[in-house]
């Protein structure tokens, strides 16, 4: 059966759509007081996640509530590593990390790859139960972290302040970087694959932390495997993916060539300037600073029209926030998100 | 009497000079043995930032170690809040941080802006005493925090995480935020100039926070401020102004309508992409990457190189890190990277 509203696809495929379409990243989250009382069932984090029975239930809520046009599957970046053995673990208000970092490339014995891919099956399965519960509604959107970004939290353990163990051995030991990038890729392209196969319509890769490097070394470090990883995707599917480097709007000019359908902007990039280097060949994706969400009627619907007026006349734009939206918005403000793009955004679509 | 190395003078006004000269951001610090000394003998950062005579001394021991094009005074951006009441404290391993940050316009009341001048003469001391021990050798550059850097830490208390308060303000109330900028503006001009009167050669702003905002804030809560400082300055005086906006690679094309004479740039941003923007009008300060000086020296040499290469023929540009050089860097490495440069540079300014 076909999904009912295809408008994402659409717009991801370059067909002419009636209106902009809209979905958050971090959708399905803390500001929910419904997501609050699924993961206090579930006990933690990572329960959640690896329960494909309350990660389905998390991942359609804000369709519920929101008319959103994508669900994106619940789960975490982090799931690879965690995979691959190294023990992911979370703490209220401490963020994911790992115990045991890594430090040299000696400690890559321990990444355990053959196994990963079956490890990761609770993902799958979530998918697959999202898919029954989402009956065609929407698109849904998996997801995987992209190499660099897994390899500055399995170095540094955590998110840090300023990253810089991470950062100096990209200078360092730049050797042992490049293999904790080539074990990562082969590793996310199967699960990106398998996400596909389990029902995910889109996919999308988060840079979240490329934006830590110089140009040289994103390129070397986040985007070429990057590229790899969507060129070995694309033998083995058809579906669109997303690439968002958080802090990269500096590169944009090297995103284009990735061989990504759609790029997610952060909200500091010009969305008419990056329009104007992209041109009709790809998609845009973003992007609204996800702190206009705590301002009035007013104030967010004049953030959400700078952002609808910067993009212009066009069917190629995904409304997003710049990054994913942080538990202190009131619900209430994404809906009236969704309002202000069902009236606002028809007009950029005359042509 | 003339500073007899004026390189960095030549770069800023224009002059054709025969290397790339160089300065690093936060060269008087942690990383060094005798500045860890002195700031033991002091008790404290803010004891040090308030003495003159170890302020100045701190100043100037890059100087005597590395042969670097200039010196720049030993203090902090969170002296201008401190001064109007706001009591900057620090502690080890925790950076600065206010006790009471400001929420609302009431708490504009709080702050004192007619005796901020005088508070701050332990600056313009440091300045006299500086000039003084460096007998005229190499310029003294002399510096402020922008002010929306300075309102970051005024409503945030701390360097926070995702700075979610003040990007939140912005929208919710930005006329807290219009007010307090206004505020900071006229402070931070007679500081500069007072700077000046005291000794500086040059002055710059950091703007260490402009990277969090999105276009149109930055430009609003951020640029248009730095621009009317820039402005007031430069009826005082005419000593060139170098403008620094980390993250602000995405808004070369508006920093440049602001009126400074040199752009700092952050380890981002391609430096040979900025120089295509600005052409000969304005210099260029940067931009390798902190992290590069944890390198052997060919990987140094390798990232040194790049950005040379990056910048290219030309005599206007200042080789810097784009960011402060952190504690744990070996002051060898920084007279490697001296060494480089007056190897590798003169090849650019043979025309």
């Amino acid at each position: 059966m076909p999904i009912q509203n295809q408008i994402i696809l659409d717009v991801l495929s370059g067909k002419k759509v009636a209106r902009t379409p809209m979905w958050i990243m971090r959708q399905a989250g803390r500001y929910l007081p419904e997501y609050q009382e699924v993961r206090k069932q579930a006990g933690s984090f990572i329960n959640l996640c690896k329960s494909p029975e309350l990660a389905s239930e998390v991942t359609i809520q804000p369709l519920r509530r929101f008319a959103l046009d994508a669900a994106i599957i619940f789960s975490d970046i982090l799931t690879i590593p965690d995979a691959m053995g190294m023990d992911l673990k979370f703490e209220d208000n401490k963020g994911p990390y790992f115990e045991e970092a890594l430090s040299s490339q000696k400690d890559l014995k321990r990444l355990d790859q053959k196994n990963a891919g079956e490890k990761l099956e609770y993902v799958y399965d979530a998918i697959k139960q999202t898919k029954i519960k989402l009956d065609n509604k929407v698109p849904l959107i998996g997801f995987a972290g992209s190499p660099w970004t897994l390899c500055v939290y399995m170095v540094e353990g955590k998110a840090t302040k300023e990253f810089r163990k991470v950062r100096s051995l990209v200078y360092e030991d730049s050797a042992f970087i490049e293999k904790l990038n080539e074990s990562l890729c082969s590793t996310i392209t199967s699960y990106l694959v398998n996400q596909v196969k389990a029902g995910a319509n889109v996919v999308m890769l988060f840079d979240s932390w490329g934006g830590l490097l110089n140009k040289n070394n994103y390129e070397k470090f986040s985007l070429e495997p990057m590229k790899q990883i969507i060129k070995e995707f694309k033998k083995e599917s058809d579906v669109p993916v997303i690439l968002f480097t958080r802090g990269g709007g500096n590169w944009l000019p090297l995103i284009i060539e990735s061989g990504c359908d759609c790029i997610g902007l952060d909200w500091t990039v010009d969305i008419n300037h990056a329009k104007s280097l992209v041109g009709n060949n790809i998609a845009l994706q973003g992007n609204l600073d996800p702190c206009a969400l705590h301002g009035d009627e007013r104030s967010l619907r004049c953030a959400a029209k700078k952002v609808l007026e910067g993009y212009g006349e066009g069917h190629r734009h995904i409304f997003n926030l710049g990054h994913g939206i942080d538990q202190f918005v009131n619900p209430d403000n994404v809906n009236l998100l969704v309002e202000i793009l069902k009236e606002e955004s028809p007009a950029f679509h005359q042509n």
